[in-house]
C-alpha cells in the first residue's frame, strides 16, 4: 500500500516501533511520518524508527499541510479508526485527495505473521500459561471463600509478575451462573467447593498478545485448567464436552483457503447439531497480534481467506442464562495448510 | 435534550446505572433504551435502570428499527463519540431523521455536578491523596534504587487497594529528564538520592475519578509530596515556584461566569512572564467526573461559562527537554463562585 493514513498504535508500534495516544502515522510514497503532539515529541524521537516525527499541536491540521505538501492523489484510510469529526477533519478540507475507505486494511496486512512475530506470540502464550498454572496452584491453596473480585485482583499479579508485563485485555474470572455472561464482571459471589469456573486471560510480549480460556470444576482438592474436566453434574459435563468437541473439530479442520466463515460454520454445527446452538452467542474466534481482536476475524459474515502464517482463537462457548457457562480457547497458528496449537 | 444516541459509557453509566463496551443508549421522548449483544444483556437487565433493556446481534440495525418504529424527526448525536463507519450506519440509512451533531453534548449536560456527585469525586480524591501519602512513605523507606518500572508498579498497588479501586488512568511515575515528558512511559532508570520524582496518578469511586499530580525532591531524608518543595538547584527551585504560582494564582483567580479560556490566559500569562511560555505545551486544565477529561475543557480555545458546581483540575505544567518537568495538579469545584479545592 503507498499512501495510508493510521490512528491505530499498534499500526504505529508495527511500522515504526512506537505509538501514542494522539499520533497519526502517515505513509506517502513508501516514506514514513509520525505526527504526534508536544506531550510525546520527545519521547517519539528517542524510540521510533524508519519514520520522520514531526511535531504539532493540532496533529489534523500538521498533517493536511503534510498531505497537501505532498501533491498526492489518492490515500487509504480506516473508517473504524476515525470519529466522525476527525474523519471530516480530512476529507471536507482536502477535497482533492481520493480517499479509499478500507475497514481493518492495517490488520489485514498484518495478518499474516512473520516467524518472529509468531515467536512473540509464543512466547506470550506460554507465560500466559505459566500465570494460569500459578492461579490454579493458588485457588487450589487458598481460593475457597474468596470473591471474584478478590481472585479476579488476584490472577491480575499473576499476569503481571510484578509489573513486568502488560495485559491483552482486563481479565474474566466468573463462577458458576455469573460464567453464563460471556464478559462478566467480578461480583461478591465467593469461590465454593463444587464451583465451576471460567478464566479468560492474556498477557503481552513485546507488544504481542496471548488470550486463553478455561472452564474447570472445584473439586476440594483443589483446580487444573486443563481442557479435560469432570463434572458430577451430567447435564453440566455434557455441555462441557460440547463445547470440547466443537474446539476440536475446528482445530482438526481448518485449512489455509478455507474462508473464516467456514470455519465458524463448521463448529457452530457440532453445538448445533447437540441441541444448543442458541447459546453458542458469539464468533469462534478471532485474529491475534498487536491487537487482541484483529482480522481474521472468524465468524458466520467474513469472506476472509484463512492464509498459512495467520493466528487466531479457536474459542466456542456455551452460555445457560442463570445457570451456567463454558468456554474453551486456544490460539492457533496455521501451518503447512493446518492448525498449530501454540 | 428529548432525543439522543449516546455510546459513551460515561453516559450510559449516568443515565442508567450500567454500560459496557459494546451498547448504545437511545433516549426518545424522554424514554431510555438500553441496546446491547448477548454477551451483555443478561447483566444489562439485572444492573440497569430506568432504561429498557433489547437485545441484538447488531446493534446499530436493532437501533434503526428503533428510530423508525418512533417517528421521531430528529436526535442528537456526538461526533467524537462514533466511528466514521458507524456514523454512516446511522445517516445514511435513516435519511429522514435530522441529526445534530454537537460534540460532547452529554459530558456539557453531566458538567455542572450534583451534590451527591461532587461527594463521590471527595471520596475518591480522599482516597487517592491517601495513596499518595502510603507511596510516598514507601518511596522514603524503601524506594532508592528501584527503576521507574517497578515503582510505577508499585504506586498502583497502592491505588488500587488489592483490587478494591479501579484507576482513573494508568498513572506516570517519571524520574528527572523523565518528567519533560508530560505523558513519560516509564523506563528502567533508577531513583537516586537528589532524584526529582513526578508522580500523577488518580483513582475511582463509584464511578467517579480523582486526578491528582505532584513534582517532588527525594531527599536522603525521604519524600513528600507537598505543594511546598525545596529544590538544592536555584534553577529547578525557580521553575518550580512559577509553576505552583500559576496553579494558585488560577485557583484564586476563577469565578463562575468567566469563559474557560479566560482562565487558563490568566495562568498561562504567569509563565510567560516568568520567561518559560514556550514549555507550557499543555491546557491548564480539564473536568473531572465519570469521565477522567471531560468538559470544562480548560484551554486557550473553549469558550464555555464556567459555572458553580463544574468540577475540573488545575494542572500547570513547565517542561524543559532532557532536563526537568514540574506539574502541579489539583481538583476544584466552583462553590459560592470561587474554588474550592477538593
Amino acid at each position: 500500500m503507498k499512501n495510508f493514513i493510521t490512528k491505530s498504535q499498534s499500526a504505529q508500534e508495527y511500522e515504526c516501533g512506537y505509538s501514542c495516544d494522539n499520533a497519526l502515522l502517515v505513509k506517502i510514497d513508501g516514506g514514513l511520518f509520525f505526527i504526534t503532539d508536544g506531550r510525546y515529541a520527545l519521547e517519539a524521537k528517542e524510540r521510533s524508527r524508519n519514520c520522520e516525527v514531526i511535531e504539532g499541536g493540532d496533529i489534523f491540521s500538521q498533517t493536511r499541510k503534510l498531505l497537501r505538501k505532498s501533491g498526492i492523489k489518492a490515500i487509504t484510510i480506516d473508517p473504524l479508526e476515525f470519529m466522525h469529526s476527525d474523519y471530516c477533519a480530512f476529507k471536507n478540507k482536502l477535497t482533492y485527495i481520493y480517499f479509499h475507505i478500507v475497514a481493518n486494511f492495517h490488520q489485514k496486512i498484518r495478518s499474516v505473521k512473520k516467524e518472529s512475530e509468531i515467536e512473540k506470540i509464543k512466547t506470550a502464550v506460554n507465560e500466559n500459561k505459566g500465570a494460569f498454572d500459578r492461579f490454579a496452584d493458588f485457588l487450589s491453596k487458598e481460593g475457597l471463600n474468596k470473591t471474584e473480585t478478590e481472585l479476579h485482583y488476584t490472577a491480575k499479579g499473576f499476569l503481571e509478575q510484578n509489573g513486568k508485563r502488560k495485559l491483552s485485555f482486563d481479565p474474566i474470572f466468573a463462577i458458576d451462573e455469573n460464567a453464563a455472561k460471556p464478559h462478566a464482571l467480578p461480583t461478591n459471589k465467593r469461590l465454593n467447593a463444587c464451583s465451576t469456573v471460567l478464566f479468560d486471560a492474556g498477557t503481552r510480549y513485546e507488544g504481542y498478545c496471548s488470550d486463553r480460556t478455561r472452564t474447570a470444576f472445584f473439586y476440594e482438592s483443589g483446580i487444573l485448567f486443563d481442557a479435560k474436566q469432570r463434572f458430577p453434574n451430567p447435564l453440566k459435563q455434557k455441555i462441557y464436552d460440547l463445547v470440547l468437541k466443537a474446539h476440536d473439530t475446528a482445530i482438526e479442520s481448518v485449512r489455509a483457503g478455507m474462508e473464516a466463515m467456514e470455519l465458524d460454520r463448521i463448529a457452530r454445527e457440532v453445538i448445533e447439531n447437540g441441541g444448543y446452538g442458541e447459546f453458542f452467542t458469539h464468533s469462534l474466534g478471532h485474529g491475534v497480534g498487536l491487537d487482541v481482536h484483529e482480522e481474521p476475524f472468524v465468524n458466520k459474515r467474513n469472506d476472509l481467506t484463512l492464509q498459512n502464517g495467520m493466528v487466531f482463537t479457536i474459542e466456542p462457548g456455551i452460555y445457560i442464562p442463570n445457570e451456567f457457562g463454558v468456554r474453551i480457547e486456544d490460539i492457533i497458528t496455521l501451518k503447512n495448510n493446518s492448525a498449530e496449537i501454540l
